[in-house]
C-alpha cells in the first residue's frame, strides 16, 4: 500500500504534525516515492536514499525554513526538496524548466544555499551564523549535513578551522557513509573508518582538537537514534559536530551493493533494482572511454605516465588505469588544488602526467594552474573532462568559463579535440616530450564515430602542435571552430546542401593560435564567424578579435557561444537552442549570410 | 668580527666540510649577513631570521640538491638562497633582473620548486615522493618546511589527507612560530598551542591521525637539537612530521619583539634594528588605507557591515576596523575558500560583506566567486587589493589576470577606481543596496591625492553603476581606460600639451560598460586605444573589441596591457617600462598618431 502520509505533507509543518511513531513509516513512503521517481526520470539515487531518515529528523526537529540547513554538494537532498512542497513536481527535477537537481535558493525557501559544488556547506553555515549573532538572533540554528568525501576537501577544514574558534551556531553533521561518487579515500577517511569501528581513538579526537563539541558516532539509518542526538545538541549552543553513519542506497538491495553503479543508475526498476540497459550498439563511445582507454594503453608503453583523478575515477574512466596500473594512477579525493600541484610535483621529476579534472572543478585550482604549473612552464597535461554545457546537472556543473579563465595564462596550450580521433591522438602527442603544459578540454557524453575503437584506437598520429585545419572550403565565409561544437557547423552546412560561400575551419588549437592559418583566413574572407561551446565573452571568439585588432583586419567577425547568462539545467541540444549554438539555428544564420 | 666560515661557503658542499660545532658561529654569520644586505636593501625579515639554524641543518644533514627541498611560500628562504651559491649576488634580491624574493626553479638547482602562494609545498613534495617511488629511487628525501599559518590552509590539509595513505618519503616540517605575516588564528594555531605549552594532548594526535610518524615539538633554534632530530629521521621511510618551534625574527630585538612590523621592515639600522623613517609628509594615502579608513567609517555608521580578510589584516588596512569593532571584522586566516563562501552565507542573512582579497590570491577562490556568490547573485563586496603589477613580489603575486577571470561571470560589476577618492566613493555605493555582487580593484601603493584625508574622507558621493566618464576631450583619438593606470594616460598627456586631438575615457566600470558612452565615442573617433594594468589577453581591451564587433563598428582599435608573458620582479615603473604602460612608451605611442 502506497504513501498515506507523504501525501499529506506539503511542508515540514505539515510533518511536524505526526507523533515520532509514525516516522518510519513515513520513511518508507519517502524512500518508495524517491525510487519511484527516479526509477522513471533518472537523477542521483544513492545518497538520497542513505539520508531519508535524517532528513526527516532534520525537518521534524529543527524550525526551517528560520533555521537553515544547508547539504552540502545536495545529491542527497530528494527527500528534502520532496518534504518541503516540491513533491508535485518532484519528476521534473533536472529537466529545462523544471526543479534544479540541487538545492537552489531561487527554487525554495527551504534551499538556505544553492549547491552543487563539493565543500561549500561549513563555510555557507558558518558566514549564517555568525550573521545571526550579529543580528541579535542567538537561536537560530546553521546546520550544515556533509559527507566523509566532502569533509575531507581543503575547504571543508578551513570552515572547520574557523567555525572552532566561535562562538556560532553551527551544527556540523557528517554524513558518514564511506564513499563519494566513488569510495572515499585518503588518511582522513581511514581514521574515521578506525572511529566507527571502535578502534581507538573511539572517539572522534581530530574533531575536538578543533574545538568542536563532538558527539558520536550514531545510526543514521535509526530515525530514534538520530532524533534523540538532534534534540540534545538542538540545546546546545556553540560549534557542534554530529558523526552519522548512514548507507548509501539504504532501502534497495541493489543500490546498497552496488554504491558507485547506483549514485545516478540511469532508469531502472523500481521494485527489483534491476538496471535496464541502454541499446549501445554501434553508439560512438563515451570521451571518458577514450581518454581512459588511451591513457591505459599510453601508460603501458610508457612508464613516466602518471594519471590523477580527484575523486572521479569512474565519472573520468581514470579507473581503467587504476585497476591496471594502480602504482602509476592515483585518486587523490575531493581536493583539485592537491591534485594540480602534485602534478606539478611529479613534472619536476620527469614524470608525463595527466591530471583530469572536470572543467568546472578546475575553478578550484586556478590559481595551482597558474602559479604552480604555468608560471613554472612544468609540462602538466590537463584533461578538462565536462567541458561545455553538460544537460542535466545545470548552472553549478557547465564547463563554460575555462577557455576565457586559461587563456590569459602565459605557457598555456589548450586544445579541443572535434572528435574522438583527435582526443586519442592529441592525448599520444602530449607525452611526446612536450616543453609546455596544456589542457584538453572535451564534452561529456559520446563522440561521433560509432567505429572509433574497432578501427582507430591506438592507431596514433601526432598532432602539430598550434595547426589549424582546414574542414570545408568556401569563398564569402569563414566559420572558425574548436572542439565537438564544430560538428553542430558541419551537420548545418551538410544539412543546407555545403553551400560554396561557406568554409570552415577547426580551430582546435585555441591557443597557440595558428597565426598563418588565420592571416589566410583574413586576407580570403570578408566575413568571420566563430563558435565555441563556452562563454563568448573573453573566449575563443574574442581570441580572433584581439588578433584582427593586432593586425590591423576590418572584417566583419560574429562571435557564437555561451552568453552572459548561468545556463540552467535541460538536454545539451535544448541548452545549445537556448545559447543559439544549435544545428537549426546554425542552419539559419548560415542562410541569412548566403541570402543577403 | 665578519664572517669567517660564510665567505667560503659556496654551496652546501662547503658547508658539509665543517664540524657540528662550528655550525653555531656559521648560524650567527648568516644571520648577520641577512641583517646587513636586508637592513638596507628591503626585503622579508623575520621569517629568515627564525629559520636560520634550520636552514644551515637542513642543507647539512640532507644531500640537496639531490634531496628535494621546498620552502613554504618562501619568505624564510633568504638564508638557504645564501647558503646555495647566491651570496654574492643576494644584494640584488627583488630587483629587476635580480634574484627573486622566492625561490624559483629557473634560478636554482636547489630550489626544488617555485612558491610565493601559500600552502604548495606537501602537495608539491608529496608530488616528487612519489615520482621517486615510481623512478625506483627511495633512498631519495622530500621536505616540505612550512608554517603554521599555511599549513592551516585547506591545500596543505589536502596535502597531507594524501600523503598519510602513501608510503613516499616525504618530511614535512612545521615551522611553528605561531605568526604568518599576521598572527596565526583558528582552531588548528590553538590546538598547536596547547601542543606546546605541554598542555594535553601532550603530542600531536591530530598529525598522528592523518597516519603521518609525529615527533615533536622541538626547538628549532637549537641547532644540535634539530640536528640530532633530522639525522635520526633520515633514517626513517615514509610519512613524517617533525614540529619545529621558532621565534620569527630571532636574533635581532626589534624583531621578536614587533613581528608584524619586522616582516618586511623596509630600511633599518641593522645594529639597533631600530626602522629608518620614511618621509611621509605630503604624500598621497596608500589604497589600503583608504580602504580600511572608509570601510571602519562606513561600518561605524551602518550596523550590517562585516569585514573579512584571509590573513592580511595588516597588509589590507582591515585591522582599523578589527581593532574598532572586532565582532563584526574577521581574519579568518590563510583560507581565501572559505573568505569567499564565508562572505556568501553572510550576505544570505542581509549582512553587507566586504571581502578584502589580494587579487592574486583571489585565484585560489574563483569557483567560490563563481559558484557560491555570482550564481546566486549576492551582493557580495570583493576588494581586490594589489590588483595588477605589485613590483617588487614579482612574477607570483602580480594581480594582472583578474580582470580576464572576472568579466566572464554573470551578474558581477567590475570597478577599478582612479583615485582614492572614487575608491571611497565606491566602497560608500557598494553598501546603499547594490543588488549584485562587485569586485573593486584597486593597485598596491600609494595613490595621488595628498589631501585625500583631509579634504575628501568622508565626503561621500554616490556612484552611478555602470557610468563611464570623460576625462578630457578630443577630436580624433579616444583613449580608453580604467584603474590608476589612468593617470599614466593623463600624465602623458599632460607631458605632450593636452594635444586637442586626443580624448581620454575613465571606464571605470569594467562590467557593465556605459555602452551608450561607448558608441557616442565609436561614433566620434576613428582609433580608439585601451589600455589596463592587466592582461591584454582577454581583459578591457578584449571587451572593447567584443563590443565594436557586436555593433559592427570598424574603427581602429589598439589594445595596451600586460602582454602575454609572467613578468618578473621589479619596481612598478620598471615593469609598465617593460609592459609599455608607462608615462614615457604612452607619450610616444600619443605623439606617434598626432604626426601621422
Amino acid at each position: 500500500m502506497k504513501s498515506n502520509l507523504l501525501e499529506h505533507i506539503h511542508s515540514p509543518k505539515d510533518l511536524r504534525l505526526l507523533n515520532e511513531a509514525q516516522l518510519p513509516e513515513l520513511a518508507q513512503e519517502l524512500r518508495d516515492f524517491i525510487i519511484d521517481i527516479v526509477s522513471v526520470k533518472e537523477g542521483h539515487l544513492g545518497a538520497s536514499l542513505g539520508v531519508v531518515e535524517l532528513t526527516i529528523a532534520l525537518h521534524y526537529i529543527f524550525n526551517t525554513p528560520e533555521d537553515q540547513l544547508i547539504w552540502d554538494v545536495g545529491h542527497q537532498a530528494y527527500g528534502h526538496k520532496i518534504l518541503t512542497g516540491r513533491k508535485e513536481i518532484f519528476h521534473t527535477n533536472r529537466q529545462l524548466n523544471g526543479i534544479s537537481g540541487f538545492p537552489k535558493r531561487s527554487e525554495s525557501e527551504y534551499d538556505a544555499f544553492g549547491v552543487g559544488h563539493s565543500s561549500t556547506s561549513i563555510s555557507a553555515a558558518l558566514g549564517m551564523a555568525i550573521a545571526s549573532n550579529i543580528n541579535g538572533d542567538f537561536e537560530k540554528q546553521h546546520i550544515a549535513v556533509i559527507g566523509d568525501a566532502s569533509i575531507a576537501s581543503g575547504m571543508a577544514f578551513e570552515g572547520l578551522n574557523h567555525a572552532g574558534v566561535t562562538n556560532a551556531n553551527l551544527l556540523v553533521i557528517l554524513n558518514d557513509n564511506a564513499i563519494g561518487i566513488d569510495p572515499s579515500v585518503g588518511a582522513l577517511k581511514k581514521y574515521l573508518t578506525a572511529v566507527k569501528e571502535g578502534k581507538n581513538p573511539r572517539q572522534n579526537n581530530m574533531i575536538k582538537s578543533l574545538n568542536f563539541n563532538y558527539s558520536g558516532p550514531i545510526d543514521g539509518n535509526d530515525i530514534f537514534a538520530v532524533l534523540k542526538e538532534l534534540k540534545r545538541l538542538q540545546k546546545i549552543k556553540g560549534p557542534k559536530f554530529l558523526h552519522v553513519i548512514t548507507t548509501k542506497g539504504k532501502g534497495l538491495q541493489q543500490a546498497e551493493e552496488n554504491q558507485v553503479q547506483y549514485h545516478a543508475p540511469g532508469k531502472f526498476d523500481p521494485l527489483t533494482g534491476e538496471i535496464i540497459p541502454k541499446s549501445e550498439e554501434n553508439l560512438p563511445p563515451k570521451y571518458q572511454d577514450v581518454f581512459g582507454l588511451t591513457i591505459l594503453d599510453l601508460a603501458q608503453k610508457n612508464q613516466k605516465i602518471v594519471g590523477i583523478t580527484p575523486a572521479m575515477p569512474t565519472g573520468s574512466s581514470l579507473k581503467f588505469m587504476m585497476d591496471a596500473i594502480p602504482e602509476r594512477a592515483f585518486d587523490v579525493g575531493i581536493a583539485e588544488q592537491h591534485a594540480v600541484t602534485l602534478a606539478a610535483g611529479m613534472a619536476t621529476q620527469g614524470m608525463i602526467v595527466y591530471c583530469n579534472i572536470y572543467s568546472t572543478f578546475l575553478q578550484r585550482a586556478y590559481d595551482q594552474v597558474i602559479h604552480d604549473v604555468a608560471l613554472q612552464n612544468l609540462p602538466v597535461i590537463f584533461c578538462l573532462d565536462r567541458a561545455g554545457l553538460v544537460g542535466e546537472d545545470g548552472a553549478t556543473h557547465h564547463g563554460i568559463f575555462d577557455i576565457a579563465y586559461l587563456r590569459c595564462i602565459p605557457n598555456l596550450i589548450i586544445y579541443a579535440p572535434a572528435n574522438e580521433i583527435a582526443l586519442q591522438n592529441i592525448l599520444y602527442t602530449a607525452q611526446l616530450g612536450l616543453k609546455n603544459p596544456i589542457a584538453i578540454r572535451y564534452p561529456r557524453g559520446r563522440g561521433s564515430i560509432p567505429n572509433w575503437k574497432k578501427e582507430h584506437f591506438g592507431h596514433y598520429q601526432k598532432i602539430e602542435i598550434g595547426k589549424a585545419n582546414s574542414i570545408k572550403t568556401g569563398t564569402e565565409i569563414a566559420v572558425l571552430s574548436n572542439g565537438t561544437i564544430g560538428n553542430n557547423v558541419s551537420a548545418a552546412l551538410s544539412e543546407i546542401g555545403n553551400p560554396d560561400a561557406i568554409a570552415h575551419y577547426d580551430f582546435a588549437f585555441i591557443k597557440p593560435l595558428d597565426e598563418n592559418q588565420l592571416e589566410a583566413i583574413f586576407e580570403k574572407f570578408k566575413i568571420i564567424i566563430t563558435i565555441e561551446d563556452g562563454t563568448v565573452i573573453g573566449g575563443f571568439g574574442s581570441e580572433i578579435l584581439e588578433f584582427a585588432s593586432q593586425k590591423n583586419y576590418q572584417n566583419t567577425i560574429k562571435t557564437l557561444g555561451i552568453p552572459d547568462l548561468f545556463i540552467e539545467q535541460g538536454t545539451i541540444k535544448e541548452l545549445q537552442q537556448l545559447c543559439k549554438i544549435d544545428i537549426d539555428t546554425l542552419k539559419s544564420l548560415f542562410l541569412s549570410y548566403i541570402n543577403k
